[in-house]
């Protein structure tokens, strides 16, 4: 079945408490190697029928107005290859 | 700066109410092309320096640990092409 993938990160600049979490964490696990985390959301979407172009478009309209807050997050929308 | 990205998804079977709220909130929004939707999590971990063989196993070992629940979730590392 056809998979669309939608990524949601924090856009560059914003404060990112979670990813701050994390990478403050990891020390305390042994692991120093990493200088900064930023953790986002991943959503993999299952679709009826092959993707169209104006599924993608309908996608987008609901990664912008559902998935992410546009204002803090930048989303990006790809076919998964099956 | 290199970087790698560890995927972390509920593992199949597993039940998403994430995912099943966002599929619900779907055809509200005017779009029924999705059958099934599930959330995850997408960490961007920029390291200090290249990324060697060594690197990469701890920080699958800092997903297992930290970054996942391996009960309820799989997930993926992988070096970002830069």
């Amino acid at each position: 079945m056809p998979r669309v993938i939608v990524e949601v990160m924090p856009k560059p600049g914003i404060l990112d408490p979670q990813g701050k979490a994390v990478l403050g964490a990891m020390p305390r696990l042994g692991f120093g190697g990493v200088v900064d985390v930023r953790q986002g959301k991943r959503f993999e979407l299952e679709l009826a029928e092959e993707v169209t172009e104006d599924q993608l478009a309908q996608v987008r309209q609901v990664a912008e107005a559902l998935l992410s807050n546009p204002v803090i997050e930048d989303y990006t929308v790809r076919v998964e290859a099956s």
